[in-house]
């Protein structure tokens, strides 16, 4: 069994409102097995919507629409569906008492409008919302049956869940599993070069690269007919992934290199602090999104001007004066500053430019100095890395970030301060 | 004219990532009066996208596809384009040096794969991509003309305004304007109260309000069959909106609340300093955004621990000891000690509970003490407000450092430290 999905809405074309049902929709119907072979997202409009249903169904045995089920006049899925099936509207006399309860339950007064709710395509069932005042509708069209659901994600999500997911666990013979691993430092050429074959099409698991801000992410995508089987096979293409990447991976789904760091730091019992200039900040900001991130980090300094350097960090003035504030010697003095005055054991320094302005042909926009500190044999061992980075002021503090992030994690796995 | 889009991609398809593309793309596709039929996502597969491109082709005249451009073997949209086109790949000179060169300037190593970025349809363009490797595409395919996009919003966004703006701009016969109007301090209900009836349905320009993350944006859209109609009626509606909601609004459009406070300051010209424990660096990340912020912000202290308060700000131990880190007294102490240090003219501090852990009854998550220092007739004037902001550790920071950047901002609007 495959699916497609249909989203309607005006603020969705006019690009006023992001689709997030399909995608939700998606993923649910992945874990269940059942392959999404796309989303298609079409206005307020009888027609295109009734087309878009009939094509669907003509190629897919699982239709599901969301969005255009509310009593007002741009709502007119009801109509498309009957006009897709071949057969006219008729009240029901079950559907209209659901509604009529739905308001008593909530205290609110009903009106004319909401009749129209009750309308369902002949033929066809309705499907009881207990979040809202929109009753579902399930109709057959040739070999397909097609959902259709509210727009509003919530009650969008509660019939699904109730509805259509133990029919469709049931029916379904395969398992699907996904896992998107993470890295960072090589580019989405290297990392397929890498993987090679692994990434040959019609392979099962299916293995595949995207990339995000520096972030190269490898998807896997297992198929069989058992959960065993799925898992085994993820599991053993994983394997060979961790077997071809090693450290470049940080992580797998929503992790981020931060909380890669956190856990390093953790479980080496250290603690960090920050000492930001081109990245003003956002370092630390990433750190202390993670909740527990004060078990291992200090705090920081955030030294936008020159004057700053030196009053809170100790930055000779000398040192500014003759490389320049974008510098090694300045990055590693920042870094060594933050340790001292922070008590911590590893500190991570930047300094850079971030543009727009501010380049020179020596330092361009995108040049970053980065000073890591940690723990050495006779006290702090500090490295620097001069980096440039492409894209605008947004891109370079983003990368510049990321990139001193793992350069502490490449220094913790190396065994940095063990 | 109309517009089709189409988004290519597993990590699309799975639910795993969200589209973005097509809804900005549909917002930019409207403001020139281009009203958008659909959207279309499907997989990485070369058939899928063959048959999403000739059938999209078939029924308007312009089609953007987004992703699938890039080096690996899962980016299938320059095969697609030329099976959709009826004609063969060939590798372009032209794009092959465009794309050596992108990885020359940013000394990078081009690896064998990046040679297929090269390949175009005969008889299509290439599109020059300055923010990246992926060149574009435009073929025509009958009557249609289909440009491609690589997948990464900021490349494509750079692209699209760079390749299509211009000359669609010049095709179009209609003109729709619209204005977002942002504001901070009261909710969406309020707002509607004050806006009345400029709210009602069929009003031209259209008025509306939507909510996120504690901004009410107030959307104005006018539509006319001249620019000058258009964009008259729009002033007058943006008029009267600036007269009900006045210093509650901050900004339009893609303004935030530290621009906001950035050109107060630049205009009184006075400077800024931060002390920050629980929003942890993000409000001075969020004010060195902005292009040339340093010249108002000297910086700012990540004081996550309390050792910290005391050592980099000299918060008194007696003070956290009675009182608790998250207190008035720290507050305005953090206030003081940052403004002395940084040598500003306003300071702005933040202590509080984020979460999930650290809550009590006195002082529950979401607990947040912010204190601000502005220039007085005596030396500095410090206020101190106690906020309790409901939602997750991430909605209490962002809350927090909104609520003390707009707490600056009404300061400076009264005409604290004028």
């Amino acid at each position: 069994m495959h699916a497609f999905i249909i989203g309607i809405g005006d603020e969705l074309t006019l690009g006023q409102t992001v689709d997030t049902n399909s995608p939700w929709l998606s993923e649910q119907l992945t874990a269940l097995g059942i392959p999404v072979l796309g989303h298609l997202i079409v206005p307020d409009d009888r027609a295109a919507t009734a087309a878009a249903v009939r094509q669907a169904a003509a190629t897919t045995e699982l239709v599901l629409v969301t969005g255009g089920l509310g009593p007002t006049q741009d709502d007119l899925t009801r109509d498309a569906l009957a006009d897709a099936a071949g057969v006219p509207l008729e009240e029901r006399t079950d559907a209209l008492a659901a509604v009529a309860t739905w308001f008593k339950q909530h205290q609110r007064t009903m009106s004319a409008s909401n009749r129209v709710q009750a309308l369902c395509p002949r033929g066809a069932d309705w499907l009881d919302n207990d979040c809202g005042t929109a009753p579902g509708l399930r109709v057959r069209i040739g070999q397909a049956t097609v959902y259709a659901f509210p727009g509003v994600p919530r009650e969008m999500k509660a019939m699904f869940l109730r509805h259509l997911v133990p029919t469709l666990a049931a029916q379904s013979g395969r398992v699907i599993l996904t896992r998107t691993i993470r890295t960072f430092g090589e580019g989405e050429s290297q990392i397929g070069e890498r993987l090679g074959d692994l990434m040959r099409r019609g392979r099962n698991p299916v293995v595949g690269t995207t990339v995000s801000l520096g972030v190269v992410s490898v998807r896997v995508r297992s198929e069989a007919s058992t959960l065993a089987e799925a898992e085994a096979a993820l599991q053993a293409t994983v394997a060979d992934i961790q077997a071809r990447l090693g450290n470049l991976i940080y992580g797998a789904d929503d992790d981020t290199l931060a909380r890669a760091v956190g856990r390093l730091m953790k479980e080496r019992d250290m603690t960090l602090v920050t000492a930001e200039s081109c990245t003003g900040g956002g370092v630390a900001a990433q750190i202390t999104d993670i909740p527990g991130s004060s078990d291992w980090f200090r705090g920081g300094w955030v030294v936008y001007t020159n004057a700053l350097k030196t009053s809170a960090l100790g930055v000779p003035v000398k040192l500014i004066e003759k490389d320049g504030a974008v510098s090694e010697p300045v990055a590693r003095a920042m870094a060594t500053g933050a340790l001292e005055r922070g008590g911590a054991d590893c500190a991570l320094a930047l300094t850079g430019v971030a543009g727009p302005d501010g380049g020179t042909a020596d330092k361009p926009v995108g040049t970053v100095w980065i000073a890591l500190a940690v723990p050495g044999a006779g006290g702090p061992a500090v490295t620097a890395q001069r980096v440039l980075f492409p894209g605008d002021r947004a891109a370079v503090r983003d990368r510049a970030g990321k990139t001193a992030l793992n350069m502490l994690r490449q220094a913790l796995l190396r065994g940095g301060g063990a």
